[in-house]
């Protein structure tokens, strides 16, 4: 168990940019070490000094190698990148993909750019508070932008709207049911749509789906109007123009004071993160045996022994 | 609010077979509507009256025709079928696929099979305590299978292990990311994989890079060892052989005393979603703006402003 005195330390040698205490920090608050929790709150009054972009799309809509080219035009704008990989790892193997490591390599000598692949971890499935202490530990470091990029269809990608500030979804043409997936969950969330593998021709019919789609819901949070951009990750066509979408979103939040009430949904959304899980590992330990025991005997049901147990804790 | 009178007869309907009355109780039990407390509670007794069985798989596998040709398999076996899919619809739309709708109605006018698609809610993501009182009322209606589709890759898929007495696994050849996937997550719960698309001609591959991967993990829970089936839902080649091995797990749980642990397992997951879930709806009514005013002024931290309601509490 880290001291107060080595959380401080740690803390304020992420804030003067040590990328290796950063990489330790995020190290401890994801995978829930002791003292997390001690150095997650430290973390936190850095919440939202970075402008915070989630990345959400099917498998299959090229996202990871669009974020490459993402990072590479950010960083020739001179802003600096921090990327968080959620992926759908178990919490058996606690591990990356071995695509994320290998595709990760492409900015490892960039010292303007750290990338990190989470696992979502345990029970409760979907993202959880860790995702949150991991952007803090990022903005912390002074990386201009912070990119969450959520792997996989799923709870992620809409719980990934109420995390950060733009969202942004990938889709690519002739995605089957990939693109049912996207429609689904994500087309109430997307703050910018980026349209990947522009270079084959059916991109042109895919805009025109997802302009039909859009057109039913026209109304934005704060009078955005969601905007499509065609990009190839292949030949980097179009990422300029996403870049830019990107940032115009950023400047529409802070000029029509819809920021501060993502900002505001965003904390509510951690403090419920971290009340849930405190009472999630609180609730697990009052179980016994015997109350297992209980229900295999169909002596009780879970609902009539939940009320027992939380009665107890009064 | 029904009545504890309304909540006894629908019980009672449902255990009688009334599929109208199942239909039901599982859309108040699965949308929380009011009294689905009371309505699950009074289905816990029915755990483990049928076989359950989880199919995962990422999209793409062809897992839904896949289980489209089983419950066919099935049915002609003599058994009844219900099946529940769990889908990654968001909290926006609380609709079903489009193409899950359409292949529902396969085995729309067969009495024997009752398919629903549920979409996995709200705020805590994954697999939660709703998952556990559809599969009761579908046993308390006395279907002898009760098959767990989920859709996507992620925690639905690991969490469904906790769930079901049988894991089936399902994958395809060159499935590129989807396959890595599906070694990353779900290797460790899969009691039969299924190799889907066996009628192409690289299944051979897919089965020996399956089978690799196997041998590094060849103690099952039990002494079971995790059986190969290579299949095609486009031909129906080898979903007999499935079934088969589906049902061979099955007595092995039963002979090896594998199944009373399984079902004590599934018992402490429902009980301590029911009681994160309770807990969770109690803390989150206790925080106001204010306390989101705090965090935004850094007056305080998610981590101590949840110990400050925590305790609270007592």
């Amino acid at each position: 168990m880290p001291s107060a005195k080595d959380v401080r330390e740690l803390a304020a040698r992420v804030r003067r940019g040590d990328r290796a205490a950063a990489a330790r920090a995020l190290s401890i608050v994801t995978e829930e070490r002791p003292g997390h929790e001690a150095l997650a709150g430290a973390f936190f009054s850095d919440h939202g000094a970075s402008h915070t972009v989630g990345l959400c799309g099917s498998p299959g809509s090229g996202k990871s190698s669009l974020v490459n080219r993402l990072v590479t035009r950010l960083r020739a704008a001179g802003e600096t990148v921090g990327v968080l990989a959620v992926d759908p790892t178990s919490a058996f193997t606690g591990g990356a993909f071995l695509g994320d490591r290998m595709r990760f390599q492409a900015h490892s000598l960039d010292d303007g750019v750290f990338m990190r692949s989470l696992a979502t971890r345990g029970m409760m499935g979907g993202l959880n508070a860790t995702i949150f202490a991991a952007i803090h530990v990022l903005e912390a470091c002074g990386f201009s932008k912070v990119l969450v990029e959520t792997v996989g269809t799923g709870q992620d990608e809409v719980d990934v709207a109420e995390v950060v500030d733009t969202v942004v979804c990938v889709s690519a043409p002739y995605q089957g049911d990939e693109f049912q997936a996207m429609k689904a969950g994500t087309m109430e969330i997307g703050d910018v749509f980026a349209v990947n593998k522009a270079d084959l021709p059916e991109v042109e019919r895919a805009v025109a789906m997802l302009k039909d789609a859009l057109s039913l819901n026209p109304l934005h949070d704060g009078g955005w109007a969601p905007r499509i951009a065609p990009v190839s990750a292949l030949t980097g066509k179009g990422v300029a123009e996403l870049a830019a979408d990107i940032d115009a979103h950023r400047a529409h939040l802070a000029s029509s004071g819809e920021l501060e009430s993502r900002r505001r949904r965003q904390l509510r959304r951690e403090l419920s993160l971290v009340l849930s899980r405190r009472l999630y590992r609180d609730a697990m330990a009052r179980v016994t045996d015997r109350h297992i025991d209980l229900l295999a005997a169909k002596k009780s049901s879970p609902q009539s022994l939940g009320g027992t147990l939380l009665a107890g804790r009064k």
